[in-house]
């Protein structure tokens, strides 16, 4: 396969299921947040329809078709030189039939989507408030992790109209912004019904939540057991070399 | 001191500064989670009103006169063969010029106390939903554990009416009611700060979330490290040892 690599770009291996990916070496890379939320996903059924918001390298699209069995998964990016590279990725791996990009903003999908039509959603949106932080960085960086396409209540929002009935929503996201997801999610009636924390170490604060919700499903949160990045002696946890390798 | 007995009564020494309660064996005992919330909200400043919602036995009341430099402690106790027990354990440790408990509805404190007049509120209220499980239990441990008399919206809410502007709101919880907490804290202007996960051991999930939240405040929550009450060969984590020592 010829698939053209433009400047600054790279093809990197996944080390799982020979897939591949290309990452701009300038721009925004994925990070171990994607690996976390593709694993924590990976319970997504059989033949299901998924979408994936904020696709960015589409990294969680392409993890989650060798770890899963659905049908199809969409991924959504608005930024259109970032969904070029994701479309490059795609076929780089064959996986036409299975992942579509499409370079949109998420708040169009209601106009592109029929509500109540997608079984599973899968985002890693951006984290920090618009104005939070230095924006001294690349524009497409700013894009990928200020809300200032998008913010949480759009991505959450959006999930809850496309997203069937008992339809199922994964997001991975910073612990500082709890209770906005957890506040947000049940107003916009994707229920929170699994939580997992993502630690450096142990005895460190957790740097990443796992969020699992389901639309109109009832109340009752299960905590999960934590993960933890790294052993006490720097090197990575099973649980980590088994996330990414299988 | 001579401090009247009742059936099935029997004093506790609580092993830290020499405090000692009063438990009836056949009611509801404290458990740990009251020691742990005591401790989580030992950062309590000098000459505090705090007021105990749901203060049982008196034990978060008793434990923060020796944790902190509180002014004074309100411990409102619905049940008043309850209230009459901790009101015989305040006496039993000559606590009667900080400790006042009061048998009352937390519903009808508005009508006894001035709106935003406490510094600080803490409260280990009912865990269970009214009708959740089965309730063959006697009468008070139904009345503890069974939000029958009042729910958890009702405590966070009397909470934010009687705080002052910055008060400060601790409470322990279960995992499983983590969503209505943050949801109702942040409706009725309690902004959750801080959380805690209470785990039995590593690897396994948790049992109590610690949570506290300051009236009026920004969102941003920070999540502590993990508390951990056993070590892996089942004796007590050098943590707990030192919440019970100090």
């Amino acid at each position: 396969m010829n698939i053209e690599l433009k400047e600054n770009e790279r093809i990197d291996d996944l080390e799982f299921k020979d897939l591949k990916i290309i990452q701009n070496t300038k721009g925004f890379c994925f990070g171990i947040d994607s690996i976390l939320l593709s694993d924590f996903a990976k319970e997504i059924k059989k033949d299901s329809i998924v979408m994936d918001l904020g696709t960015g390298t589409g990294i969680i699209s392409i993890l989650l078709t060798g770890k899963t069995k659905l049908k199809k998964i969409i991924g959504i990016e608005i930024q259109e030189e970032v969904a070029n590279m994701a479309r490059r990725s795609v076929c780089l791996n064959g996986l036409e039939k299975k992942i579509q990009i499409l370079n949109e903003n998420i708040k169009d999908l209601t106009k592109i989507y029929e509500k109540n039509s997608i079984d599973v959603i899968v985002t890693n949106p951006p984290y920090k408030k618009d104005g939070e932080g230095l924006k001294n960085e690349k524009e497409t960086k700013v894009i990928s992790r200020h809300e200032v396409k998008g913010n949480l209540e759009d991505f959450i929002n959006i999930s809850s109209k496309l997203l069937k009935d008992k339809g199922e929503f994964y997001m991975v996201h910073r612990p500082e912004r709890l209770v906005d997801i957890m506040e947000l999610m049940r107003k916009n009636k994707i229920e929170p019904k699994k939580l997992r924390l993502v630690f450096p170490k142990i005895n460190k604060e957790p740097k990443l939540v796992l969020v699992k919700g389901v639309k109109n499903a009832n109340p009752f949160l299960k905590i999960e057991k934590d993960l933890y990045i790294y052993n006490e002696d720097g090197t990575y946890t099973d649980e980590i070399l088994r996330i990414y390798n299988t």
